[in-house]
């Protein structure tokens, strides 16, 4: 509803990145001005449409919004996505028109996301509306804000792992962020919840949605507004009135969300929950070919409460036959100047030991087969390991690229890694209590 | 010196990587058992070569270093990079051999730095010798951790940004960081020194040097080992006895290094360091299309201790007249969906406000025209303009590698904008003091 034949409309990206994604349903642009837009038949009005339509995506001027609705209950259309922008955002004639459409979903049954907010996506059906996304994973993202969204996107995209849903909630008239938890804690092809918010729309159910999802699936939490400044700027953005933020902190707490500071975070620990097996412990064995990563990822690894315990000693002896004497036989493990078949060795003696619950690989400058060794462990452990890489230049692409595509996380610094890795303890301490 | 045809040998790499980064001066690759290596001519041995070598690059077995430093001393070349291990890292038999180096050291003119280190970079003259690296910056590392300074080089070198110099460590046999501190301070073409050690060879000649060069160029210190897990590990990695971390981060402050936590703080201080004037005061206006990401800067900042004055009456009046209706005409300033000429419009607006020291754009989503709004300001300007892009897709790629080929840093988050720009007050609020 509102479709154009205007690159510079949104009403025109919004159905070329439809079709860029690769949608697998029909798509019928409605305006009464055009017979065609980017090949598609364009219609003049709902009505004219003969076949079911599940979706309705209305990106008309503000004003018209509240009859489109109408239209969309009338044609049996139960679901309407309203990116359009101008409701209480700009203020009292935005509030008006948003009242009236308020009014206009209580005498109609269809269910509402937006106005003013940047669409959803599936990609797993190549429903993506405000960039077109070919790749499709397993994290969805819940958000107050259409460019965080966007950034996740873009480096899930990027890095070749995709997401699986993502909603922008905009001015939430309707469907909020306890709905849609719900509706993600039940779906499939969601691994883990994302939400960037400033401010929940209705505090008790969300707490209790959350206690309930979280018992199964991991939710994050990126708040904006922790401080004075950020607040202020909150009002302006959502009219989020944000409370006290050790408030907020005590309460994701209790119901078992997750809490990041920063949109990286959110993407990290996002990746981690999705493609890594959780720790039963805190202790992790860092094996790597840099010494100086290793004391960094060291010195995260211990602020995020994991351990590093030390080799046991037969271990400690088997590996002293097995590899070069210049090896650092301790944890860290550090291999110095490394094949890959040598992270290979001290995982292999390492695998078994109930005293390592987890693996933190780093891999620095150029190492061809990474991304073998760290396949090679995943049939037969149930132990995270986790991947960091850099300093590699073209050999690091090329090996991230092989890990992504099997699902390996790869973390581009050894304090991101152990950052993530931090988050997978949260969220098993969180289980083990809870069970 | 040890140059090999085997491409599994260092020897072999480093010869290759000075090709590919375009080496502006001569090659004599030195093996006795061949004739030719990588289209070169091979020379039997250091006398046989007529030229006056500069620089020898030591890559033979530890045992024959001393030697191979004693035939330097006896054929004029004055300087050494040994990158051969196997020296006091792999314990006592290395430690002895160390021993028999330094012995040779005194009794000969050469300067080396190493040994155990993956080499040194001047891309400005294509002397790289652990990556080929193509592009050549302003940014100075130098490194106790060989893959921390690759890291940074292969960050710089995908921006397109590059790097000015970097030396790695190694054991420090002669040539120190203090050593370096002083040339780099002297260096041209090298506008930030970022450090990365685990503890310092001489604290006081150390503290003297940083506290002499920090007046007149900004030095950066990443430390490993601030925990006791991460110092345990500096132990085994570099012999370094890391001490209170209190302490060191007291020194740091009194001789005007600015401390960062992260490897990635690391490259993005530097960035933003390089290429951006330093604000006169801590007060910001942050422009954005992305409220979200605005708010998530606004907090950053405000742990920075920046701090967002609001716009001024006559200024917001303007811009009333000049936006459309549904802009936040606030600080941050959030013009919802927007052209990159509004961006210019509100930077315009309040670049001649004494009460505005520095500008944070955020860019969210794709917006084309991004790098022609902020290089638009540049020539008039003295304030920093940071800038964050996120969410763009293949937008934001075209107008990062734009804005990066014109030495406007861009980062990709409004965390790491924010922080960037913190570092920039830290900055200049240390000269203000020194002034």
């Amino acid at each position: 509803m509102g479709a154009s034949r205007d690159p510079a409309k949104v009403g025109h990206q919004v159905l070329r990145n439809l079709k860029a994604s690769g949608f697998t349903g029909k798509l019928f642009p409605v305006n009464p001005r055009v017979r065609e837009i980017l090949g598609l038949i364009a219609y003049p009005s709902l009505e004219e449409i003969s076949d079911r339509v599940d979706l309705a995506v209305v990106i008309v001027p503000a004003i018209a919004v509240p009859r489109v609705i109408d239209q969309c209950d009338g044609a049996g259309v139960s679901a309407a996505v309203i990116m359009s922008g101008g409701f209480r955002e700009i203020g009292a004639e935005g509030e008006k028109i948003e009242q009236d459409l308020r009014d206009t979903l209580k005498r109609t049954k269809v269910r509402v996301i937006g106005p003013n907010c940047t669409g959803v996506d599936n990609p797993h059906i190549g429903l993506c509306m405000w960039l077109p996304l070919r790749k499709h994973g397993y994290i969805s993202v819940v958000t107050q804000s259409g460019t965080v969204a966007s950034a996740i996107k873009c480096w899930a995209e990027n890095e070749g792992l995709g997401i699986a849903k993502c909603v922008t909630l905009g001015n939430r008239i309707d469907i909020d962020e306890t709905d849609l938890l719900r509706y993600l804690g039940d779906d499939p092809l969601t691994r883990v919840i994302a939400l960037y918010l400033e401010s929940v729309s209705d505090g008790t159910r969300f707490l209790k949605a959350a206690s309930d999802v979280s018992k199964r699936k991991p939710i994050l939490a990126l708040k904006g507004g922790r401080t004075q400044p950020g607040a202020r700027a909150a009002v302006t953005h959502t009219r989020s009135i944000v409370g006290d933020d050790q408030i907020f902190q005590a309460a994701m707490k209790q119901c078992g969300v997750i809490r990041v500071q920063t949109t990286e975070e959110l993407y990290d620990s996002s990746k981690a929950l999705s493609y890594l097996t959780l720790p039963s412990g805190p202790n992790v064995l860092i094996v790597t070919s840099s010494g100086g990563s290793a004391i960094l990822a060291a010195d995260v690894c211990s602020d995020m409460g994991l351990e590093l315990p030390p080799l046991t000693r037969s271990t400690e002896k088997t590996l002293r036959q097995k590899l070069p004497g210049y090896c650092i036989f301790s944890n860290p493990f550090d291999l110095t100047t490394t094949t890959a078949d040598q992270f290979r060795v001290v995982v292999e003696e390492n695998i078994h030991d109930p005293m390592i619950h987890a693996f933190l690989l780093i891999f620095g400058d150029p190492l061809l087969g990474a991304s073998e060794v760290v396949d090679s462990f995943r049939p037969s452990t149930e132990k995270p390991i986790i991947v960091a890489y850099l300093g590699g230049g073209d050999v690091e692409d090329k090996e991230r690229a092989i890990m992504h595509s099997r699902g390996i996380p790869v973390f581009p610094s050894p304090e991101r890694a152990a950052q993530a890795l931090g988050v997978l303890l949260v969220r098993s301490e969180y289980l083990r209590e809870e069970d």
